[in-house]
């Protein structure tokens, strides 16, 4: 089965962010804004209890902290990919930093660059027109993340979250 | 903020189900597959964590049980909802009678009778022509429950899980 693993950033962000994904990220129905943290990866059933009780110790080693997201940004030229900056903290990095080592895979395809993605897949000229808007706008938004989500993967592309960790309080 | 309590079903059958909801179910892209325990109900933030506390006794007092499903069947003439029969166990109905008592409100509107939507909002023929065919299909799930999830609606309907709750592993 593939899992991946995810922060979902509270109401109003992912209420702005989904206001732009309807009309923008083809992805929008198949799962709610969120910050990534290990990308798709796949497991099987002894596998993923093992990662289960790293996770909730990787929960309990963290403490709550906050985010902030100041402008949009974009990937392009190498994919037209449109998302909302999470400025970088070191408990992001830290965090990222222990689901690709130890036990789990790295299965890093590119640097961390934490964001929410809000267009993706969108036509050259749309994405101009689109990311011109976007940069001009002013966007300010600050969060506290306390835990965060193993998902899986259904046929159809849609994710189900599984487990949620949250920080300190895991039970082992 | 309006919540709500729901099972997912293991992957197998939330493939199932969505392979007819993609075509049948108006909710399609808003939840994956569920069995919905407690219905949408209103928290603010210091009711929310009371009830989370309450939500982690109850799962830590449920082992986990299984369930069937035998056949689908229909809430007509009442809703033309069609839906995967989840046969009724004592567990289950003890799970969901907690989620209305004590601290929680009781926002029962109707009786417990516990399913997986797969179709709803149909056109009255279209209804008619898709539960007679699948009335005559043969469905045949057992899947074991061990966790139920405490989700949250975002402003377009979709709905984003806030916790899992794992029967006998939750930290108070």
């Amino acid at each position: 089965m593939k899992y991946g693993i995810a922060i979902f950033p509270s109401k109003p962000i992912q209420d702005e962010a989904n206001a732009y994904r309807k009309r923008y990220d083809s992805h929008y129905a198949l799962i709610p804004p969120h910050i990534t943290l290990k990308e798709s990866f796949d497991a099987d059933d002894d596998h993923i209890n093992d990662l289960i009780v790293e996770l909730k110790h990787i929960a309990n080693a963290t403490k709550p902290f906050s985010i902030n997201i100041n402008k949009v940004s974009t990937f392009a030229p190498v994919t037209n990919t449109i998302y909302f900056k999470v400025e970088q903290t070191p408990e992001l990095t830290e965090l990222q930093k222990k689901m690709h080592e130890g036990k789990f895979e790295n299965n890093m395809t590119h640097p961390f660059v934490p964001h929410i993605t809000i267009a993706q897949n969108l036509l050259d000229d749309e994405y101009s027109d689109v990311f011109g808007t976007l940069n001009m706008s002013t966007f300010q938004f600050e969060d506290k993340i306390d835990r965060f989500q193993l998902q899986y993967q259904l046929d159809n592309g849609s994710w189900t979250v599984y487990e949620t960790f949250v920080f300190g309080k895991e039970h082992i």
